[in-house]
């Protein structure tokens, strides 16, 4: 089984959807807690204007305050030459530049046509370029757009044909609102990875209708190598409230782990993590790892069959434990 | 795509757990709703006794007062000869006989070292067969204990051929703890799909730990083609409180439905009758579809997007919506 890749993205992805503000110390200490779990990237925060996104306001603060780790890529959402300028003084290894796919959510979500959206990027990615820094563009609706429904797999290809002409080095495709499913994410990532072998493919998956698990297997019969998830599942769903949003990572680690893929990741450390998050953000996570355990937590024999258990058993109870 | 075989199990499974009475008419009426979903099996009730589990003590009533429907199996769970004996008044279309592979699991659950286990089973199997009802047999802890961790596939592999020795129809191999990973699911279901190809084979999968939809992509992928799931998800774990039960019937039957599947299930009525549990419970369920809505249910364009939105574009924004 190949090496994998994890990008952490609850830093950003995760927090940007939380109403009470994260003190800028908390978001350091829990970045520092996550550059040791082994994560290939961990995307920090993002340069958007502190008045779109109060709850990443710091992130030049943040930027600035983290202890980085050797091996791992540390990353921010930039998402026009304004916030490009502000990145430029933070030492990024790679911006991460997103529009949508889809046409109703990418004017819904950026007020922009994407044809105004690509231009602005191409002007990101001359500044950014110039100074050396890798770029990612995220690909917001690759699955499908909450408000048009299907997206053309053409369409999709064409819009990263558009970027890799640009000389961006990753493209991640992203299940914004969980409308991916398991087939046609093989057939998405197969015909990019046939097309553009030299582009960095990252699948981001949302959990929205369950599927995303599944649709990671899927990825990996493709031969996709590279996954974002936020730690916990942090990370709603602005068209499904009380659903599931970014896929877990502490659960989509578990899954790799147990099918023998080398995720390089330290498990303990990443649930330790996640159990701190109630206490940051007020509520409860989407993790089930954290409620269920690992597969081989186990759990002791119940004390009300231990006496008849007991009496009928002919191997010593204790082995069994 | 070929045809799938999906079996509801709320009315056991997920109702067995569950600490306030469900009346007997609410149980029949909803069991009457589920008939016309599509299912190809409908598990009722379960003839132990009432004192083990109070909640379906009422199992001659609700097999009494449901209404059948043509192509719809009808199944209770028969743990004994005189619950066997209790459902051979009731009209039963197949007996579900149930053991652990796991030694202290079978211990906890049943009280009974596996090898009394199975001589009562073959009793039962005597009794049912007498009566040309057709026996299937859930084998728990099939992919994991959460006392003992691995069971061995061979273990497995032995207890299914005792059984088919004794002519039963079916094997459910059960994820009863959610411990499943879909690599473990790809071998064992193809093992035994190999060895013994005339038995009807169900996996049964939690979603304790996130992985029942990935599990059954990989069930699928080697040939697996009948399924149980439980409405709304019902149906708890007792080693993880919190955490999810049963794999969600509606999210399972969205993902079949998109990978191009025939599972004949009108998905409309499920979704109607899982808005019903809660009211029947007295709380929320962990169904992601209920609060996501399907992947196509769409959502009109954000009304503050709309005035910027009819200046930058040049497309009809009705045509988006």
């Amino acid at each position: 089984m190949k090496r994998l890749f994890l990008q952490e993205v609850v830093a950003r992805d995760g927090f940007q959807n939380e109403k009470p503000f994260i003190d800028t110390e908390d978001k350091i200490a829990l970045i520092n807690d996550l550059s040791h779990c082994g994560y290939a990237k961990i995307e920090v925060t993002s340069f958007t204007s502190p008045k779109a996104i109060p709850a990443l306001r710091d992130a030049e603060a943040v930027m600035a305050g983290i202890q980085r780790q050797p091996g791992v890529e540390y990353t921010a959402l930039v998402p026009n030459v304004r916030g490009a300028e502000r990145a430029l003084g933070c030492c990024l290894d790679e911006a991460n530049l997103v529009m949508s796919v889809s046409d109703p959510h990418n004017r819904a979500n950026l007020r922009m046509t994407r044809e105004q959206s690509f231009a602005q990027l191409k002007e990101v990615i001359g500044v950014i370029g110039q100074a050396s820094i890798a770029v990612n563009v995220s690909l917001s609706t690759a699955f499908g757009c909450p408000m048009q429904g299907d997206v053309r797999l053409d369409e999709v290809l064409a819009w990263i044909e558009r970027f890799a002409e640009q000389g961006v080095r990753g493209i991640s495709l992203c299940d914004t609102t969980g409308m991916a499913y398991p087939t046609q994410v093989q057939a998405l990532a197969q015909q990019v990875r046939d097309r553009f072998p030299s582009l960095q493919l990252t699948l981001h998956f949302h959990n929205t209708r369950g599927m995303a698990l599944a649709n990671t297997v899927a990825a990996l019969q493709a031969g996709v190598d590279r996954f974002d998830a936020s730690l916990g599942g942090l990370g709603g769903c602005p068209y499904a409230p009380g659903a599931s949003g970014n896929v877990c990572m502490e659960d989509l680690v578990h899954m790799l782990d147990l099918m023998g893929h080398h995720t390089g990741i330290d498990l303990d450390r990443v649930l330790a993590a996640s159990a701190r998050l109630p206490g940051l953000v007020g509520h409860d996570t989407p993790s089930q790892l954290l409620k269920a355990g690992r597969r081989l937590d186990l759990h002791p024999f119940p004390q009300q069959a231990h006496a008849l258990a007991r009496q009928v058993s002919d191997t010593p109870l204790e082995r069994a434990q």
